[in-house]
């Protein structure tokens, strides 16, 4: 089977969709495209073999050959773009962030849902090869029970002007990135476990805008797990995107961009070469194999569209959406108000008064096992605390 | 379009290939499953879906709906497969090493080119998307003139007995794991550079085995750059696969496997998580995202499915593995001879006659320069040989 | 010159000290041990050649050939080991955290003061190679204006009996751990530079302790800057050590243990090797190669004799131990309480009112620069704000 | 104790060694130091407290306060200085390589025995921390039996202008570099193991000299295991400096220079900051923390002068340096000849007869074990060889 697309956008990240749906073995074609802008919207058609392209987002999206309709667009246009589809009763993919808060969100979820209209919400970064193979892992118990789940996406600043503007963008780096650390987090400590409350610390260290350059959050969840959030626009040296796991039985690092094992040294005189999203194009570089494939794009749109096959629902949709903006909205609060601020939730699917886990670890009847440690002179040193009196001892295991 | 393939062979690689050319998006398909064994074909052919099942080679290259011919059988099968292709007029693509000598390989090629079919070899390391795109650097100039290319593959050993039997598979590590490096090295080389001689070293160090478990050689090319592999069945630690490039401009490192970007440490005690090709299933373990991708099957079927539609060459063709094996043949000889043993190449269709190229660079008209160098105090220090006397001098600029 | 040092305890930190001292070709010595246990301190005496030992911590402070008290002794007794050698007049040293609060640290700071003897802070981690060439090049501009110093320091708990008592250790992992990453931070943003409030979550996840065995903090300086502390003690897979920091005009990332060049795979069959610290005893292990060294003991104690000989004050001193008990303190009200809680300094010696840097980048008289970028086509495209209207546009420099 | 040296040479390699020796706490002192230019002499002295300097060899070797000779001079100079000392029957410890071929070392060595004096060679890559600790590790037996020790050095070419020209040097990367790496490859097989024949590549690849800049070489040891080296002075990223191992039960991976957890990356706009040997100014950069250490030369003059003071030996003799010197020599027949050349050693200490080791592993009473593998499934599969027949089958273990 393969799906025909109506893409809503032809920017910067209409065109990495794009590549990624048409640019493997593949019947999938974007078969309509809409543009503000008719040079822009020719241009796209042309470059990716569009039969149809518009500059009214209606037309594109109840082009009777338009099958599944990929928003693309800044954010303050996602609701009305979810909304013609709505109308159209066709099936919708929206880039991040759903909403530029979650009321919109709410919004939105509300009318696909009684629309009864397949909706999907494309978080790449919850598709990245790695991130499926370690929740796996972490779903097969390998790391035991998770504490800690941290995501950190930094580099200089978007591309697209759009974003620097805080009426259309709806945010800075908070919303723009902190959407997918927000999703990684709730994946590994568990969809169904309720956010609670959010800290967080936000600011503009060095960008002439009215919005956040730099963030910092932590999302405490019902069971006692942590997320954690580094956001930033002011990073130098490229893209950093990485992960990290802690949990009682183990930890996981990722690394989605910036040492994934492919060294370039250059010294610039050899010709015209650019690494891409690098900030110099000699010295040590650090170049990604296939990026499409290790930023999340194709896996995720394997699971939209064979989602809409097979009548299923996609990992991630426009619930999840939602449950970011809430989250990120608890966030922009936090960073005004200096507090804790609750996780506003009208809707909530998952899991209620869920207890933190008891934490004590028996090693007998009287006592707790505080640690066990490998000492080098081979012998095994146990740290105990006696369960009556409190009192904390050492013994060596012969 | 989409192609019908016919798989020869249903074990490890078989369903490795079939994983790979089904596990996306796509039209292809394996619609009939030839093995030895009928309960083999039977399960293969259930597990993917194929229509059709044979326990004769030529059922499955001759039924009707097939298109293209796979061909994933041990070594010393590999002439009779392609020879009932090239009866049968299907386009065959065939695991690697092409033969288990050139001579066998030679006579693949002319069967293939004299029938007019299409013929791929499946090196799929010459397909992972790090090598793509280091290769188009070096081919963009990134790092001057290719001075040594090395590539490197080990492991504790291979997973299917007819792998150490020496019959069957023609030779040990250098034929099984050589034709991988050798292959990488000509193609960052240059393939029109001819592969000159062969110094190899093998030793059967610690399997009780008549072929070589271990194995490192040079090969050296008409222009002076030096092609390098080292290969092992007796690596400890998982899967080794690295390739490095000198040039005189920069460097390349790409580790394809043991350190992409992706840690996690476990107790064990979690569950039942086990790493692939990892050697042990506790402490720190080094998995890949997406083993498919990464190892370059996916841009491998991509470029031979569309270059069979398109009517183009693929990238790696039976020419290349008759070049290849025609390398090894003279690392054999040389492992034994304990000389430079000349590559026999009956068939060339590179350059010939091509010179190393000259070495000396002018700094003005007096003196060569010989190396430029930040030295801690800020200055720029030469170093400098005199033209007519030869005589090194030091020169600070300022 | 040579120091003759009086050793306040005997156990493990003692005796890393006494290697560290020791260990290279020197002439400092420590002469005297004390510990409360007479075996203790015999076999200390016996194992690094003291002439004396003792179960009264006067008499090693007041021995006459001690010439400088290094304290290593549990935390609730650093205060009247303190008062000991302000009585004695000796010089005197002191292990980390300096107080279990700022009250005790301000009363030690105070005293050693009065009595103006030598005083210094054995903050080993802000005394690692790596971070004093971080540090040069962070004052030598490498980095632009810091914006964010982050330390990491997790383990799966102490090694002793008493970090784990609460009355002794006057906290947990904060105290324990967190007194080096704020530290690590002050030094990367500025240690004359006022930190003004904390925020910190911190919690009891695993253990069966009434301290917090994790927890997360941001510490506010008056510049705008952040330091990030991230401590815990039920890490797994050995000792995270790792310092990130974020300027204007680039990053550093230190990895002081885990992933320093130096990894081993062993089946564990070969026999009896254990890498410290690690968890395991098979599988891949991260070992150091010269622990003393790469920790920072030996850079630490050559800056305390040397400051000791040539009157100078060492790099760290009671005050900084007292200002990072003064950050803790807040950070323990801030995990109670919730909010961001303000650092009390009744003791403060740096900057004042310093303001937060303007951050706007002039890009010509009517814009602001927002981002400069190169596109992969080549040409180097701007992101500008125009300084009247606000507005952000786009422009293509070619 | 320590220990008054009298250094002879003033150049880059002296200044290491003279900041080693001195940049610690130590009473070790270098009194007297030669230069043939006056004014390097002078400066030398200044620079590092030295009561006295010459400009003639022999006055500084027979000064009365000089006890121990360091010889930091060009290759072509080390005879006539070590034969200095020999006639004042000083201690003598010479930079490497100790000569320009074996016959000269053969020469000193004999020389510097029959006076009896001490002597040490200052091969200081035998003293990093990393390899210190990982050779205590083989030694364990945690790798197994050592079947392949490689090391590689390459940069983009030395500093001074002596090097360069082959009378002084002797030779080029490979007398430069390789005396490193071959030396570094007997400690891991084993100095009582013969080196038996060395196959060796060498080329000028890119500078206008008529030394080699690029070589590479196997050397085959008694026991079958085989040493390599790889050396460049063409290279192009900074220095590389990495040895790998491999045994029957374990790996070891040491990088000393580029990779060692510590990562900056600077636009280059904030200062006059400059990694050392790195090749460009800005970009990423990979700085060493404590070069002196990290290389080294601390571990290095520990060794000798704690051997001078002990009567000891120390780890690395002129019997060493020789020994390297006759591997070499004959790698530079084998790059001319073609052939693997017999390492000559007149003079011989280890072990003679040694035999390659049985390297079947018993499975059973008709089985040998050829691997054992963990599947994804879960099961252990065999790989084992009929003792009598030979056959190669595979087994399930449940």
């Amino acid at each position: 089977m393969a799906q025909k697309i109506g893409m809503l956008g032809s920017g910067f990240i209409a065109r990495f969709y794009a590549d990624s749906i048409q640019g493997k073995r593949t019947g999938d074609k974007v078969v309509s495209v809409y543009s503000r802008r008719e040079e822009s919207a020719r241009k796209f058609a042309k470059d990716y073999g569009c039969d149809h392209f518009a500059t009214a987002l209606e037309e594109t999206v109840n082009h009777p050959d338009v099958e599944v309709v990929v928003i693309a667009l800044p954010n303050n246009l996602h609701e009305a773009a979810v909304m013609a589809c709505v109308k159209a009763r066709k099936a919708v993919i929206t880039t991040k962030p759903l909403g530029r808060n979650a009321e919109e969100a709410l919004r939105m979820l509300k009318a696909v849902e009684e629309a009864g209209i397949f909706n999907g919400y494309l978080e790449d970064l919850c598709y990245t090869p790695k991130f499926l193979k370690a929740l796996e892992s972490v779903s097969a118990g390998a790391v035991g029970r998770v504490l800690w789940a941290k995501s950190r996406e930094t580099h200089p600043g978007p591309h697209s002007e759009w974003f620097w503007d805080l009426e259309q963008a709806g945010g800075g780096a908070i919303l723009d990135l902190g959407c997918h650390c927000v999703e990684i987090s709730r994946n590994y400590i568990g969809k169904d476990i309720r956010p609670v409350e959010v800290m967080c610390w936000a600011d503009t260290q060095v960008k002439p805008i009215p919005a956040e350059d730099h963030a910092i959050g932590l999302v405490k969840f019902e069971n006692g797990a942590i997320g954690q959030f580094e956001v930033s626009w002011t990073f130098r040296g490229g893209l950093d995107l990485r992960d990290e796991v802690m949990g009682t039985e183990g930890t996981i690092w990722i690394n989605n961009f910036l040492r994934t094992g492919f060294e370039m040294f250059t010294t610039g005189k050899g010709g015209g070469y650019v690494a891409e999203k690098s900030e110099s194009d000699s010295g040590w570089l650090f170049p990604v194999g296939d990026e499409h494939n290790d930023l999340g794009y194709n896996h995720m749109f394997r699971d939209m569209f064979q989602s809409i096959e097979e009548g299923k629902t996609p990992r991630e949709t426009f619930y999840d959406g939602y449950v970011v903006n809430a989250i990120l909205d608890a966030a922009y609060r936090s960073s005004r108000s200096g507090l804790w601020e609750p996780v506003q939730l009208p809707v909530w699917r998952g899991k209620v008064g869920v207890k933190k886990e008891q934490v004590f670890t028996d090693y007998d009847e009287d006592y707790y096992l505080v640690k066990e440690e490998l000492t080098h002179y081979g012998a095994t040193k146990l740290i105990l605390k006696d369960k009556k009196t409190g009192k904390i001892i050492e013994k060596v295991k012969e």
